[in-house]
């Protein structure tokens, strides 16, 4: 079977191989891996960059969905036929993360989706979304449900706003996710064509930063003097003191990532009195992402899709992940 | 002013009456009222039920909906102009319940709003949301906030299913806050022109309960299988023993009422293995009042009114509540 | 190995018998069991009336610890030599039950701890607090974490009080439980004697329910008026109209069992206007049984056992559990 | 009656004089104050730093107890002999923070306690502990609150364990409620001779920070490796980054000053990939603070005093406690 793998750390090491098909062991399903989708974290590894220990070569990507082929005998949870995706914490079926679970992530240090066949432990799969191609179902496990559980940590409800730093994959999950609830979302860019696309995509308001650099008033503003319910925190370092402006008092912050820099600047007073949650936040259990799958079932939510690569144009897809600037998620389609 | 009192209990001694106009005091706010809507509670006190001492003559119903004339000096909250609601639990800001604010209550023991003008502490009103006339939001207090209540408590959220048992006030609201959410509803009726009304409102599943006694199984059948994440329970002893079939493990019942009989058999073993949270639920704080409003504005929620009367017509309007049938809620416009 | 099987539904038919030793999987501890506890449940399937499916003959007993003797290649959570208990949900690892755990369940229908070797999957087993024998620890697993689950679902913290309806081992665990968390504890016992010896464990109020058979309005005048703040509903049927009286506004009960019949009587009225909560508990998950085992270790909590017997006494123990009367736990110990 | 009052910002400008006694309106009380107590905000109101508009004169100190002399007519709550303390967020009754009660605060810009007669709105007291002298109850309202908001909020219960930085008020009530929670308790302190009080106390580990600046691998340590579930994050800017060091996955750093600097540094990937969650606390509702004394009163517990002023030497408290060094709270004695 055909599959990436990554030599040495460099987009340069990225060569196609190929591998001997796998067999499911009892507890395991083989599953035909037809799409896959890039993640920042995807790019950390073949960067080098990873916080974990990962031995070369090593098949890389974490996100894919495709067929189950063939499934061992002690599993319970699925059947031949059944469309599924990957759940990239391979262990945490629910409840808090345990030590012992936190290194197994598949696509570093675990093989990643980039071949096309694969077997997985039958609680490191999801049903993927019936509506949803595989393509489309393998642009989920990561951002769909980190922007879930932002939303659903901070029981996000039917009236309330949620703010959102920009238009990648988990930003736009995120919007989607927040109009479903009945919620309000604001949505900054430097882009206004974006914004306009987001306000397509429901987004009530759209604050072009480049603009106003000082927008966390903006939002505010925006939001009835009051500021937002929630922050789904992307950025980081260059954006949370203004997030902090943009907060309402007992209002939530979701940190999810550190794009901006390793480091932030917290303004504690401001934290202290207005008695802000500020909550990290990466990924959640399988449990979640069953609960998001039903949600996302339930209302036909399709994702936002930037671009689809073909098999072979893995590079390319890591070239526009890095160039910034993509609407929604890149994702690969190993039938094209 | 005109108003109406309960001379004594019974709905022959319901009269017309003209009263002096009251001022208000530092704390209070003046309005003119020009909506009332009808609950159950109003004809428990006009028929001598009702659970609280209360001294006759009283003005009856504890829902309204008006405008600010004129406010008291410390007053803050509202100015003239405004367009309000009574707030029915009429010192319960927030927070749980307090014993010494227990008894306080617009419509009885306190005197209720079938009144045209009325002063009211600054935190027994709550803003009436800008898009709906008097009529409509006189129809919120009570109903819409116990519906809302029920959903809130449970953290119904997206994908999720809620059973409503009828077409009353209650469970037109549930549906709707329901659908806002992006959950699934399921409707039981003993009409199926009821049915029809409820899809047309965004029900996804409508049952007849006349047809199918044994309703819980659809329910569960409908909610694939699993049962739904919550009940809001209207009736009491002649469904419990259903609801507790078509919930799921670890699930919600709201227990608002017992328009079937004050007492309900509890099949114990059914709540114990299957984790079941049965949450009795009367209304709830003005802090969470001011939030469905807040949602209610946001998405533009009309209620849902069955019938609107005159001033002169409190009796028909509390026969036909007595009657049942009703969809959605009865309403009192001052004006006509 | 010796081991005890239930050949057929009776006490008649626990018979002593020799099995062979098992051998470990590779995800699986092979555990010498040193000693057993009992709870209802055991009774339930020696007597035949257990709602799952059993296939006889089988080694009865849920609840069980020992030491390991050996791991297969796979287990990452014990190694030779820990000293263990059994994890009655023996799938149940964190999260909520799911419908593919919720048959599995250790002492029926999988094998149960009356046997000298067992082999177990690592999830369906915890540490044994360090302080405990295995005598001691045996008697944690059903009945101590059914009752931290009550007062960590009621968030049971210092200043609050609980209710314990008699004193078998789920009522004094949860008594000790609600001490250590700082909160009064009211024991209802027929037996002046188990309520001075309930009072020497910690027990802030003793109420003798035989002599006053109307104890809610005593227990609400012995928490300050207000009502205690949960109730540990073991019994049911009898009691639940009292411990509605006995629970504050927005109170907690949970119910456990049913030891007084099938069927309650619920008093609506009651249950909304005072905005009660009825919480079914059956135990927890794997995650919260760890945390229990942690407070356990941290505070050097000892169980209360009423009486130990030898591995050839397992009738007679059956015979004093069916009877009543026991003063926490009864064990069973294999080296006796 | 005699008063402090600051005539201008500065130590200087605190001088005693004489008042006209006050009466007490409708919902007031009239209140003889018998002790204060100093927060670091006092000192801010003093030095003119408060973030608050403040006119001048004005007398200061939040935190004050006394014995209720008389009660206006519309008072229910309180009754002449009472023995009360102030709520200084006069307005906050329960559920989230208002807007509107925001500027509300007793000691500036509301004048505070050093004076001996003053009325307060009914729901600007609490009920004193009964065991407690006005001296020691007069330490509670703003460094318990906090620390017991801390560990609700935290969820903080039994086996848990609980990190102190310093050895100020905040800290020690916070390691006495943490141990009444049966959780353990960590401290932190720069003086050998404070951890051994800290121990006589309670603590269970004590660590000296000058000694180890690198403390939260230790802290890690002596909490079995996993880290702390709760740190009372008292300091701010020198030692957040080690406070993420010694918290455990999910969990939880309550922010409640900047003793330290009013900027901290935030590694953003350690709280992503741990989920640690930092919460702003500054006091809380009413509604917990009448949790907390229920707490006290039921335990029993003793607020730790550093040192007790006379009335005339408010200076002298001030400068100790600008001095830092002190082990537990700095008070006022009127009597003295």
């Amino acid at each position: 079977m055909r599959a990436i793998q990554l030599a040495a750390f460099g987009l340069d090491h990225l060569q196609q191989v190929d591998l001997p098909a796998p067999r499911p062991g009892p507890n395991e399903v083989l599953v035909r891996i037809e799409a896959a989708s890039l993640n920042f974290r995807d790019w950390m590894l073949v960067d080098g960059q990873l916080y974990r220990g990962v031995s070369l070569p090593i098949v890389p990507v974490s996100d894919g969905a495709g067929t189950v082929l063939e499934v061992g005998a002690a599993v319970t949870r699925f059947k031949p036929g059944d469309r599924v995706t990957t759940f990239y914490k391979s262990r945490w079926i629910a409840g808090a993360m345990r030590p012992e679970w936190e290194g197994a992530e598949i696509g570093g240090p675990e093989p990643g989706v980039m071949r096309e066949l694969a077997c997985f432990d039958q609680y490191s799969l999801a049903r993927a979304p019936a509506h949803l191609s595989s393509v489309q179902a393998a642009t989920l496990p990561i951002a769909a449900l980190t922007a879930w559980q932002v939303l659903e940590t901070a029981h996000i409800t039917t009236g309330q706003s949620v703010l959102l730093l920009g238009t990648g994959g988990v930003s736009l999950f995120a919007l989607q996710f927040a109009r479903l609830r009945g919620a309000r979302a604001i949505v900054l860019s430097s882009s206004d064509d974006k914004l306009e696309r987001a306000k397509a995509l429901g987004a009530d308001v759209g604050i072009n930063y480049a603009k106003y650099p000082q927008w966390g008033a903006l939002v505010r503003e925006a939001s009835g003097g009051a500021g937002v319910d929630a922050v789904v925190e992307t950025v980081g370092a260059a954006t949370l003191a203004q997030s902090l402006e943009a907060v309402r008092m007992h209002g939530f912050i979701g940190v999810l990532g550190w794009l901006g820099g390793m480091e932030a600047t917290l303004p504690l007073a401001k934290v202290v009195l207005r008695r802000v949650r500020l909550q990290g936040i990466s990924v959640a259990s399988l449990e979640e992402h069953e609960r998001m799958v039903a949600a996302i079932e339930a209302t036909g939510l399709a994702p936002v899709i930037d671009r689809v690569y073909g098999f072979g144009q893995l590079r390319e897809a890591f070239e526009r992940l890095t160039a910034g600037g993509h609407f929604g998620k890149l994702a690969v389609d190993f039938s094209a």
